[in-house]
Order: C-alpha cells, then structure tokens, then sequence
C-alpha cells in the first residue's frame, strides 16, 4: 500500500508538472515539434472541434497530425485550419489504411459510443496506441474485446477521463489517498445537464448504449472510484422519467447508491433534464472536500472545510494526451487504461440492472474482472 | 392547488412574523403574560436544558410552567432557576396529576423515542396539548396510537419538526411552491454526525427505535418531503457498518433513494460516524437552492444559484411553541401534526425496509395513511 501509494503521488505531481509547462500555441517546426507523438481524431463533431483540437496546440508531447471524418466538407475545412497534408485524410471507408501512415501515432477515438468497440479494434490492429472518449463502449464485454485486441497488438489504450488530470481533481485524489483530513466516510456526487435535441445520438439506445448515466452520470462514478481507490461491493439504483417521449430509449435521470470495501457510502445521482447539477464532496473523518462545479472544462472549483486553495487552470483534454505519449515514450500503462473504463462499464451495468430487477446488486467478484 | 398554496404562503408568512416579534428575555408578569399558554416539559435533558427552557424565555404565546423529571436533584435546580413552583414539578409517578394542574396547557414530551407514545397518550388523556419531540415514535403503529389518543381526548398533537419555523427552511419552501426556480427535478440531502458515548440511549433499538436515521436522517427526509409536498412512491437504501460494536444494534450510516409522485428523484444519507454532513440542495428547472448548514440549532445558511438573501437568526424552538400556542389558541391543526410525524415513520420503516430486504419498497398506498 505505502509504496503504491507514493506510486501515485509521484503520477499526481507528473500529470501537474506536465500540465503546468504547458506553453502557448505550437511553435515553428523544431527537432522537439519533430519527436511529438502524431495524433489522428477520429470523429470531427463538437468535442473534437471545440475541445481536443484546440488541445491538440497546447501539447507538449503531441500534436494532430490526421483526421478521420465521414463529413467531406469537414476534410477540407480542417486540412486547411491545421495544415494537414491530404495524404492524412481519412473517411470511414479508408480507415485501415492508417496502418501504413508513419505521422499517426496514437489514434483519438470521437464517435458514438456505439462505434467506439470496433474502431479502438480497427486502430490497434492498424498498429496505434489509441486513446478511446468515455463511455469506453455500450457494455463490459465489448471494454473486454478492446482490451483484448491492445494486447495483442501490444498497443497502448487510454480511456478519455480528462478529469483524472485536472489540478483539483487530482488534488483530491491527494487529499483521499494522504488522509488529509482522515479516513473518508461518505461520498456525494452528481452531473447532469439539460440535452437539447431530441434527435441526437445521445438518445438512441443503440447508438449511446443508454443516457444520462453513460454520458455524465459516469464522471460521478469515476470520482466516487478514484477518490476510495476502491471497486463498488453492491449497488442500488432507481429511475425516473418525465418524458418518456424523449428518454424513450434510454434513462432520463437516475439516482444510486453504492458501498464500498472501506465500509465507505456513496449516494449518487445523474440527469438529463435540467443543469446545474455538477459536483461531489467526500465527508471524512476530521473534515470534507469536493468541487462544484467538479467536470466542466474550465473553472472548476475546489472546496473544503479547510478553506480553498488556489490551482492552475490547465486544459484537461491538453494534459490527458500528453500524459498518455508520456506513457507511449515510457512504455508504461496510462492510469486511465481500458481496464479502467471497463470497471465504469461493469458499475453502469449493474446500475441498470438494479433500475430493472428493482433490487441491489452485488459486485464482489468484480476484483478479478 | 392555487388555494392550498395561498394557505401556505400566508401560514409561513405568519410564522416569520411571530419569529421576527420575538423579544427578549421573559418581561415582568403582566396581562399579556397570564395569557400564555402554560408549558409543561416532560424529560430535562440536554434538549431541555439547553434549548427548550431558554426557548421559553423568548415565547410571546407560552411559558414555562411546569417540569417533570426522573431525576431529584434536577426538581429544586429547574424550579429555583425558572421560579417553577413546587406544585408544578412532577416526576413519572406523579406524572398524571397534570390533569388537575391548570397551569398546564401544553405537554412537551423530550424524552427517549420509546416512551413518546405513552407520554404522549398520557398527556392527551390528561387533557392537554402535546408537542412530541421527533422521532414522534418507534413505529408507524405507535403514531397511529398517538394521532388517536389526542383525537379522542380533543386534544392538538405537534411534532417537534423546529426546522419548519426556521427562516431559511421557510424560503427554501415558498421557492420549492411558488417554482422560483422553476420546478424541482431531483433533491440532495443529508445529516449526521459522530455520536460520543457508546453508553447512550440513542445506541440502544428499545429505546431509540433505530439509530442515525430515525435520531438525524429524518430531518434529511423532512427536507424531501416538505420541499416536494408529496410522499415518496418508492423507496431504495442501503446501509454500511463499520463499528459494529458501538453499532451493534442501530443503523450506523444510511444512504437511500425516493422517487416521488411528480418525477422528483432524491437522494439521501446520514450517519451516527462523522461529523459535517448537514446539507440539502433542490435542482429546479431553471436554478438550484438549498442550505449548508441546514440543521443546526443556529447559523444555518440559506444558498441558491440566484444569490443569497440575509434571513434573520431566530429561536426556531420558540418559534415552533409560538406557533403551537397561536394553533391551540384558534383551534387549528399544526402545520407539523401527528399526521406529518406518522408519514415520516412511514418512510424510515420503508427505508429499514429496503435495507433488509435489499430491494425496492412502493409505497403507493401511502397516501390514505
């Protein structure tokens, strides 16, 4: 315990350090602009347009270096914006032919969660280190498939929990594995967010593999996880829908509990149908700290019952990837490996099976999952 | 609808202004102090002590007038510091003599849970008034007794629900009625704290019914249903058990789920094990409001996503007997009657339920309770 726990100090202080050199914009071409690893997105949409791009100028350790879109106005509006060559350019169709493509190092998975099986498959094949956005895949057995095929392509795979490399975040992570204000007791987290367009991917069962909870509810789940470093022993869930228009497919607004191996609670909630809701806080034996908001992309807010500290705003999205070419360059697994996506789905599973057989559901072997 | 919460709004309204009249300590006999309404305090504990006596101090509608207590020295230390004659000071033998003690218009039961229903029946039977402190019983049954007893003996029941004449409480109220904030999508709530002497009546389930639910969870519950004004459809708990010495025959730490008839989704918790966890937070349409601290006897703070309003600090012990006082005085029903103690009960034996049966518990038929 005590030496993994320095184990994960020193991966804290790392992700920081990283983090908080981040410089300006890309430089001019340079002998360091030549090492960075090369990055293809998979999937121009919002996140990749609004967040991973603009990252993608901040990293220190990777850049973009090819784009996969089955839009082909988005080909030329792109390969212009970042100066990709044309020989980078990828639809669906042309994929694999990643394979053969030296610039693409590590391939950043944007779809529906529905596609994010088979195209983490597809790259690995191809022979890249692929980081996969969260939810990993619509279900356990499909994270299993994934992480199979990394394995033997002896790639690397990384799941897109940007929060893991957040300041506060990780300060946390600090606070819970140093005891900083004792043992924790009790955990309280939720995110949700009001969804717009009834007719998005977001809310076809089949396409996003369910709602709420797969989209947001799972970054309370992650933090109830890494904050007791500890794998869910039971949980019960139940639901409610409103709209059963809209959430005609898949879960509206969801709240659930779970216990822990520590003894430790955690009582959880998720939503489609209205904003606001966006923070956890862990009680603990001599004081409590969490955030609110806890997992937009910037400001973030710390807070504990010894007051606040101030840290760095950072990309999150800029330091997920660069500490993932770290781990390439390193040839050490990320902390946020397919495995680790895989523990989210097996929770999100048995969360959906509480909300059907109206009952807790035990998760003690999960361990050796 | 539109009258019931007229009627509601006009019976908060009145309550803050009976609070904001208070004065300050008891002035000298006059007319207006012979008209109060005498005030009997059964068990002079540290409730008592500390809060309901001083309490009584501030009331414009009653006064302390008589004691009973099991413990001797406790007689001549009450009556000589609240000039309570000797023919008020009672002890549980003598305890039905109030009937023939007119200075007696109110008995304040504040004792362990498991006699609130045989003090409580006593004193209907004697033909007085009764505040019962919270938990109003062990069980839903004993409620029932109770509700019984001071309706055959034409008598006012009042659970001791102080939280219901605090200003903030009261606020968050109007918001959750008149939808400031738009309508309320799910609720967060929870209190505890770590209990000390192990020897104590509260760890004992003859005489305290159950343990941090039935003792602190219950206002977390209150919160739920007062803000929604409806009763859970279903219930979903689990509990964790970490000293299971100290705990061994009460619940140490709860968490559970209610989905309520309009769509409201709350999620709950409490604990006997740690100290900080004092909070409720609604999540409305357009905006959030809530309180941190929620529960204290003092300084609780009212918080919203509109900014905060400065309430004023007052008594809310006294605005609570004031209030009992003026219902008696007018011959209406307390907003926090036998009936509101029982829904209560109904729910921490629903929520007990859950957590035995490890499953979900409908309480559809709740209602007609």
């Amino acid at each position: 315990m005590s030496t993994s726990r320095r184990e994960f100090i020193a991966s804290v202080s790392a992700a920081v350090a990283v983090g908080m050199t981040q410089g300006g914009f890309h430089s001019a071409a340079s002998a360091a602009e030549d090492k960075k690893l090369g990055v293809a997105l998979v999937g121009l949409g919002s996140l990749s347009n609004h967040q991973l791009a603009p990252a993608l100028q901040k990293t220190q350790h990777c850049r973009l270096s090819a784009i996969v879109t089955g839009t082909p106005e988005k080909e030329r509006t792109w390969a212009d914006r970042y100066q990709i060559d044309q020989r980078h350019v990828y639809n669906y169709d042309s994929f694999d032919k990643i394979a053969g493509d030296d610039s693409i190092d590590i391939v950043y998975i944007v779809l529906p969660n529905s596609m994010h099986a088979e195209y983490t498959i597809r790259a690995a094949r191809a022979g890249k280190h692929v980081i996969c956005e969260k939810p990993m895949a619509n279900t356990s057995e499909e994270c299993r498939q994934m992480i199979a095929a990394c394995q033997e392509a002896s790639r690397l795979l990384a799941i897109g929990y940007r929060c893991q490399f957040e300041p506060r975040h990780m300060r946390c992570m600090e606070f819970a594995r140093e005891k900083s204000m004792g043992a924790i007791k009790m955990i309280e987290a939720g995110f949700g967010f009001k969804i717009g367009d009834p007719n998005q991917w977001r809310l076809k069962k089949s396409l996003a593999g369910g709602g709420a909870l797969m989209d947001v509810g799972i970054y309370a789940l992650q933090a109830c996880r890494y904050l007791t470093g500890e794998e869910p022993l039971s949980i019960v869930a139940q639901e409610t829908k409103t709209d059963a228009q809209k959430f005609a497919e898949v879960d509206e607004s969801l709240t659930w509990t779970m216990r822990f191996p520590s003894g430790v609670l955690a009582y959880c909630s998720t939503s489609y149908n209205f904003n606001g809701l966006n923070r956890f806080r862990a009680f603990a034996d001599n004081g409590w700290f969490g955030m609110d908001p806890a997992y937009s992309y910037n400001d973030n807010r710390l807070e504990s019952s010894q007051g606040s500290t101030d840290l760095p705003q950072q990309d999150q999205f800029a330091t997920e990837m660069d500490q993932f070419a770290k781990c390439i360059q390193d040839n050490r697994p990320s902390r946020v490996s397919g495995e680790e996506g895989l523990k989210d789905l097996i929770a999100i599973e048995a969360i959906y099976r509480s909300v059907q057989s109206q009952s807790l559901v035990e998760l003690g072997s999960q361990k050796s999952a």
